[in-house]
């Protein structure tokens, strides 16, 4: 038995002694309110404070989610022990199965950024959804000097993401459980925004001839993407970003870096406070002179954005950011990524390797 | 000098000529409109058809497409003589960078599904975009028997699509260009909308329990898992679909085997009139009885479809699709593929194998 199983067997086992004590069943969890998020210093990340509420089977209010919730550790503990998985929108339908018609589809969306209910399991079992044997979005990829051993399924692979070709390895949405990197020989980690500049990038064998990891989040990391940065931080690999200067990109290096408001219950697990930006940055435009013309208006999100960041204590302790912020606010401009090709397809492998040799980073 | 370069190239000198000669240069393209967008029976594809317009400098409607179409065909050449690739984006700040502000970066998003330029430098070159070095969004993977022959930017790989444990093969955006298919040893196609479908049907080893190959298109395909299914279909292997019973499953079924609307002028290679459809069927409720429990409310937007394509003449020639619509249309519910998961998760290949080895299915 797994250690998530006998977690999920000694809470059953808890609320059957309080319904044959008379006593209402109940869990606790920690509150996930953003009055008991905090940025913790020492870490470097988002994460819980110590707030917790009680789940309670007696409360008119929390009677359905509350056994819904129990249903899904029912449902979760038997995956597992089935050595089975499944997405979270599977998950609905053995719910529903089960439960009839009283099911809230919406709650299982995997596009729902969260998913209350399984959240709840989550904090209170102190697991993850992965160690559930469920499983989430994947999107990324990596090249480069790394092996994986994957023994999925009951057979045991070694990938080499340095002889995939044009693809790239597909970060899956579990790379922890029966998963471990077999070897890694980088001496950094590059995270573009872009599938596009990943493609780009590798194409000129850019990992090759810097002995780096290559990996893109494509957008948003997922939580594999995290994950796998996370590991390989673990690893003493410096992990360099180079995002879209614009709210979209900045979002993806926050997320990657302390964790996002919203799912701050994952804690450092998930973040990668070791993180650099090394662009692309508004202070580009003075150094790289053709950067001038390839700037594009910002959107009002970019500058509602840029000025929301600034209030962050987190990001505002660092002066660097400010500047880059209020360069944003008052050019009214933003730079992508993808247009550090415009002069030459292969500039993006140059500007990187000037970042990263002379510190020209942002924290 | 590539095909597609000496194809430039003389579009290029026509141009020359006709300036040299005091003409307005011109170039000819095929129609791209609904009118001349026609469903052929004897390939079984959307297609264009034979209505000619021409593009003309001297024309105060059209000289700055004009321009901005010769500037992309001239960029996309130096890409071919660079032998290196970008993306749309990329190639959008390669012309701002060149032609200044004057740009229409709308015209040059990724997610815009056309680009109106390139269309027409496809279209009148009789090229792909993809033989022009310009990649494009990729999404899809595979698992199952088959190498891959990658001549990815001079190195040579061989992939095997039944070794790459539980992330698959990255299906990437050109399968065509310094890439072949070396072997496929598989017996038929599984396509499944669903990344989460895929990975379960992976984690139980159906592609090897059946000798097949299990593709997912990860929602609509891209043009780079068009293709392969093409490729596949050309090897002679049966191509069978998986999907959602609901206006966008039947969607990506559809632009699977005939093409879409909008991507009509791509024609019969990215099409695969051969491609049938297992399910997930209305008429699965009768022989499955726990799915009754499983189906949801359609949306107006299902109904809506099914409406439409009741009235497409190559859909409503099926009358076994005419009888799926209609009872759509009268149960007002949906069903969806991971509903299959609901009493067991390995039901879906059982699901699967029945719907093959019975031959149910519909055209």
């Amino acid at each position: 038995m797994s250690k998530t199983e006998k977690k999920i067997t000694e809470l059953g086992k808890k609320m059957v002694k309080e319904i044959e004590e008379g006593k209402s069943p109940e869990f606790e969890s920690t509150l996930r309110t953003k009055s008991n998020t905090l940025y913790d210093e020492g870490i470097g990340c988002l994460r819980l404070g110590d707030k917790k509420e009680s789940r309670k089977f007696l409360s008119v209010a929390q009677a359905r989610t509350f056994m819904q919730t129990v249903a899904i550790a029912a449902k979760t503990r038997q995956f597992l022990e089935q050595n089975l998985h499944t997405s979270i929108r599977g998950l609905f339908y053995q719910l529903k199965f089960s439960l009839g018609e009283n099911m809230d589809e919406e709650l299982f969306s995997e596009q729902a950024e969260s998913n209350a209910l399984i959240e709840d399991l989550e904090v209170a079992l102190k697991v993850k959804r992965e160690d559930l044997n469920l499983t989430t979005d994947r999107k990324g990829f990596v090249a480069g000097p790394m092996k994986i051993r994957d023994k999925f399924g009951g057979d045991e692979t070694i990938i080499d993401c340095a002889k995939q070709g044009r693809s790239g390895w597909s970060i899956p949405s579990d790379v922890d459980n029966d998963m471990e990197i077999e070897k890694v020989n980088a001496k950094y980690v590059l995270v573009v925004e872009k599938d596009a500049l990943w493609q780009r990038l590798n194409e000129d064998q850019f990992w090759k001839k810097e002995n780096c990891l290559v990996v893109t989040p494509k957008g948003q990391s997922t939580r594999g993407t995290r994950r796998l940065l996370r590991k390989l931080a673990d690893q003493k690999l410096p992990i360099y970003c180079l995002m879209d200067c614009d709210a979209w990109g900045w979002y993806i290096y926050w997320t990657i870096k302390t964790g996002s408001m919203n799912l701050a219950y994952l804690g450092r697990d998930f973040a990668v406070p070791e993180a650099r930006f090394i662009g692309v940055t508004m202070s580009d435009i003075e150094e790289f002179d053709f950067l001038k013309k390839l700037t594009i208006k910002a959107k009002d999100v970019d500058l509602k954005r840029a000025q929301e960041m600034m209030d962050y204590p987190w990001i505002n302790r660092h002066k660097e950011w400010v500047k880059e912020l209020k360069m944003v606010l008052k050019t009214k401009k933003k730079i992508e990524q993808d247009a550090l090709q415009g002069q030459r397809l292969t500039f993006v492998g140059e500007y990187i390797k000037d970042k990263i040799e002379n510190k020209k980073w942002l924290p």
